[in-house]
């Protein structure tokens, strides 16, 4: 292994030991699946906001839960969130932990594929985009976007296949796509295992009783702080049945792990 | 001590050595104050919401939040809560942690006052209400309810008085009463230590940024459920400071407790 890289992070092992249980092991014998393994992880307020607006990048969480998802994004063969987030706050969508391609490992091992979902072609990217530009120094993925037919320009295609990106097609018009067509197409694709970053927009769907059997594990981190209204909120749509009201969903397997000032909370969701 | 009565509830040492740093040590020689002892507590689901829907009681945390939810009422002169909550719950308000008063300690030892925010008058409370039975029956205090002037009818007053418990009226034509005239009237009439238990209404102007200098700890607990949109949430007003958008609070001295499957965060409320 070369040295690790200047800007590399780097998640203690006995960190590392309490989340692990949550994340993807993959079977020695792989068997046919139709969709990947699937964690959901994110960082909510307490008032459960990502964010101080929409479209605003808001800095919520500590260093040690930087690390982590760092480490995440190393356990995981893709990175998922939806357009919102792309242009939003021009992610990196990279792992930076010590040891993996670009930071000291070789090639781009251990570095995860980014996945934009997109139906409308609303992600603007050019060669400046950071996650492009990462992909173009060899220090992560280029993404895959998921759009609506002909909603990627051909110009933008190049530039994603140019990088070995490329665009995920749906006959979708333009329009919401079902959860479990996206996650068969990535697994149909050869991703084993993605980790689902947010926004609102992709969470709330993911929580709601018609596709929470197709999340496998949640590493939530809470920072101690609230935002106030007329953020981004984490809060699915109400779950009735038979006219009443019912909690959506409630995690089994439940550990509270303290990182620094916040908390990260693994569990496997199940409807309440 | 008499023996502990049957619905006795215990919280261990060791959970009680966690929470201890923040609730009130009150100095050997009391100093002169215009407020008593504020700590804000309640539960609330991932998606920062304490109720299903507004009136209704929904059960979120386990046992063990349960019990140190008595611990620390056995730690506080006062209980508070506002109008919503005792309209909705019927609730007790009283203590049941092992060895208080009523629960196989002498007399009213260790037993909170509760107070009911009530400005208009609306809780039509009867002898039949949990509060006062409990009170009639030697096992907790009876209410004090902040009203405005003239709202509590003569015969409700009277049960309360009957009781040991009063109105305490404030000449403000049954509207909205600033917080700090309400702590303060509760150290005149010598409660030192006041532990506030919600509903969200009381809570989000708690949290406000004009009252969360009033408040001492934070003790909230939260359980790994998601409620879904509709319910009572907990999400202070935005702050905006020369036209921009800041996040509201931040908790300092931060703990994080995991107690069964909730997590119990504790910590001083700080302008963010
Ligand atoms: N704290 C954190 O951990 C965290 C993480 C990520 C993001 N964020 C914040 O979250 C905010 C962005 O959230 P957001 O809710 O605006 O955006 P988002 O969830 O990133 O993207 C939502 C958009 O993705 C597309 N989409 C999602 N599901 C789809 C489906 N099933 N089929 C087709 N299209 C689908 C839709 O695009 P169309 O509208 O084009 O149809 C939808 O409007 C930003 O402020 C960002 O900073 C915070
Ligand atoms: N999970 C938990 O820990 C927890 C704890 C407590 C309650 N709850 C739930 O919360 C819900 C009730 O919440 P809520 O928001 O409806 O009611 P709430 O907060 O209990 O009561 C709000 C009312 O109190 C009065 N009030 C509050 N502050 C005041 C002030 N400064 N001056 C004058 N009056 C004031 C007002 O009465 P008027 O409208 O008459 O002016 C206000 O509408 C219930 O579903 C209950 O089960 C949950």
């Amino acid at each position: 292994m070369a040295n690790p890289a200047r800007d590399a992070l780097h998640f203690p092992s006995h960190h590392a030991q309490q989340i692990d249980p949550y994340i993807p092991t993959l079977p020695a014998t792989p068997t046919p699946t139709t969709k990947p393994h699937v964690t959901l992880t994110f960082a909510t307020s307490l008032d459960s906001q990502l964010s101080l607006a929409p479209g605003i990048q808001t800095a919520l969480s500590g260093p040690e839960s930087k690390a982590m998802t760092h480490y995440l994004r190393s356990k995981h063969d893709a990175i998922l969130i939806g357009v919102g987030t792309a242009v939003a706050d021009n992610p990196s969508l990279n792992c930076r932990i010590e040891g993996v391609g670009g930071y000291g490992g070789e090639g781009l091992e251990g570095q995860p594929r980014p996945v934009v979902i997109d139906p409308k072609g609303r992600w603007t990217f050019s060669a400046d985009s950071k996650v492009l530009k990462l992909a173009a120094e060899g220090k992560g993925r280029a993404p895959w976007v998921v759009a609506g037919l002909g909603r990627v320009d051909e110009e933008r295609r190049g530039m994603l296949e140019s990088l070995r990106g490329k665009v995920l097609e749906f006959d979708s018009s333009g329009s919401s796509i079902s959860w479990s067509e996206i996650l068969n197409r990535l697994v149909n694709d050869g991703v084993k295992s993605v980790m689902i970053e947010g926004g609102g927009g992709v969470i709330n769907e993911l929580l709601a009783p018609e596709n929470v059997g197709l999340v496998d594990s949640v590493i939530l981190t809470i920072a101690p702080v609230w935002l106030g209204k007329g953020g981004v909120q984490v809060c699915p749509d109400a779950r009735v049945e038979d006219g009443q009201r019912l909690a959506v969903s409630r995690l089994k397997d439940v550990k509270w792990v303290p990182l620094g000032d916040d908390v990260v909370l693994c569990g496997h969701p199940r409807l309440a």
